[in-house]
């Protein structure tokens, strides 16, 4: 936590670089070696070399006011700057192509290291939409996920409320500056979020307004803080779109609730889950795709589902299908049953997860329900 | 049509012996070369050969008197007798696994001709399960499609009669035999299907009563004649999944509507999406999969979806996006404008299908729109 202000003004300093953006800097940090301070000691030509304007590199040599501004802001009680070589920086964040050179955060710094889901979705959900939020970011909360979001109103504001009302650590990813909180009628869900341990973030200086440029790329933070992106309800124009693309671009799982195709406000998640988003009924959904986090997990906290199938039908007939391939056949001739018969119990079998259809027959499935 | 009652009575004995269902029959007859004549030629070394008892021997050579009922029955105005090799057997049907040696058949035989969708669904639908598979049924019958279902309540009822209401062909596959139809409360429904130029189909002798064993087994009928089966509501114990499952083991499409978490009628679709089905909103979703279909459809009768996508935004930035491959920076460069502001336009673009990302930045896409 003790991270020297010089190498924080380098960082603010290079950020502040007219026609630098992360991506350039990711550049030429890798050039010369990945520290900043290598940046730093680089004499000018050296600096031309690496493709930077006389422009640039003045800039470089003197400091845009932003960053005496920053450092001060900083300063404040509650107030961090982490910059990407911080060990607090979120590692996953750090993964991502444009990661942000440095985050403004204000709030608890230990919320960044907790495993993290996003959650987004419309401004103008129905019903049906935020109950399904309210839901899954209970269920998602008793599994131990941090819950990300946008902080706008709709399906963002909704999942900060319900993880707060469960007991749970939330981030708020803003396209504005820290300062200027936008929209202000979730000034207040901003501070429950702080007064819970939570964290609100910007790659923005803090007297930054939310101009509408500034929402698309904050989607990729979201996206980039978290293991995966579950989009509740979306239109075909949400901006919660962009977020599940950067999710994919990261390399992240995507999740989406289904709906009917009446809801227009499910559209845009049906059309994900066209496109290969995973179809999300209840949490055990999201756990089953991130394995190495649901090894982790107390099984009891995953709802399980409600099982019809707890007796399953057609006992003595599942015991003459083995556990290695056994032909419908030789079923039939165990079961003394017409093949027919034997057939339709097989598929029912299957359905309820008792047996799998392999070439040659059917073997019997390890665990009778895949709970 | 003048199939030959002798060899139609070979079938019916065949068919009739115990123990040889349409797998063995199979066998059999590719055993012997393909033809009913040349199996019924064989002496009883040969078909001792080919793993017959003596007692389904004595039986080929005694038909039962299913064989002389079925061919009364088949005298009578209206019904009719498909075995395998007629001309008039569909060929789809002929392709999959354990297809029914013989189909008695009540209608128009020229319905069998036809490009079939099957879609099937809950006995206890909701309202919007209902209305999807009415509108669903509209649209395929306007390209063209014959509807094929089971006569059942619920979802099959509603897609029979709403195939019947905008002009179409449908096609009932019963899970009993033709003159014992169930249930009863749709014998109207099945007059008017008649009337209309439909189908009434089983495997079943006439006098063969609705055993529940019949229906799973009955499906594959189902599935096996059409292009691709739609599931529209379904729990997840519903015999519509074993419909889809068969369909799914015969090579063809599955679709499945989707809906919302809190619908207990929708999670067989939903889980039927998460097994690979494509999800559906509209019968585009449809033809997009039936590629060979969809060419020889007149594109007007496929209903465009609500386009929102008309007026593309940022037309000038799009003019610098290339049939190539054209970096992010590239864009930039051209269009004067930031990275950041320039990465979330493309992005937006790419949403409403005027770009697509590829490796090393953005290609135009062809068609502005994916109608």
């Amino acid at each position: 936590m003790n991270y020297p202000d010089g190498r924080l003004a380098l960082w603010l300093t290079l950020n502040a670089v007219i026609g630098i953006g992360p991506v350039t800097a990711a550049r030429l940090l890798e050039q010369i070696g990945g520290s900043i301070d290598a940046l730093f000691q680089s004499d000018e030509t050296q600096l031309h070399g690496m493709g930077l304007s006389s422009e640039q590199i003045r800039q470089l040599r003197w400091p845009s006011p932003i960053v005496e501004q920053s450092l001060a802001w900083a300063a404040l009680p509650g107030n961090l700057l982490i910059p990407q070589d911080h060990p607090l920086y979120p590692p996953l964040l750090r993964e991502i192509p444009a990661a942000p050179l440095l985050l403004y955060c204000r709030g608890d710094l230990e919320a960044l290291s907790l495993p993290q889901l996003a959650m987004v979705g419309t401004r103008h959900p129905t019903n049906a939409g935020k109950d399904n939020a309210s839901r899954l970011c209970s269920e998602l909360v008793r599994c131990g996920f941090a819950i990300t979001s946008g902080l706008a109103l709709g399906i963002d504001g909704v999942c900060h409320q319900q993880t707060l009302a469960c007991g749970g650590i939330t981030l708020a990813v803003l396209g504005s500056g820290l300062d200027c909180l936008y929209p202000k009628r979730h000034q207040g869900l901003a501070g429950q979020i702080l007064e819970k341990g939570g964290l609100l973030i910007s790659e923005l200086a803090p007297d930054k307004g939310p101009l509408a440029e500034h929402f698309p790329r904050r989607n990729r933070i979201i996206s980039g803080l978290s293991l995966g992106t579950l989009v509740v309800e979306a239109t075909e124009q949400s901006g919660s779109l962009i977020t599940a693309r950067y999710a994919l671009e990261q390399g992240r799982e995507v999740f989406a609730v289904p709906g009917a195709p009446q809801n227009g406000q499910a559209i845009g998640c049906n059309r994900l889950i066209q496109q290969g988003a995973k179809l999300v009924l209840s949490v055990a959904d999201i756990v089953e795709e991130l394995p190495e986090w649901g090894a982790r997990l107390d099984p009891s906290a995953i709802p399980s589902e409600q099982q019809h199938n707890s007796e399953l039908p057609y006992a003595d007939l599942l015991d003459n299908v083995d556990y290695e391939t056994t032909s419908v056949d030789t079923v039939a001739e165990r079961t003394q049953l017409p093949v027919e018969v034997v057939l339709g119990r097989l598929v029912e079998l299957e359905l309820v997860g008792a047996v799998m259809a392999v070439a040659g027959g059917y073997v019997r499935a390890r665990r009778a329900n895949h709970v």
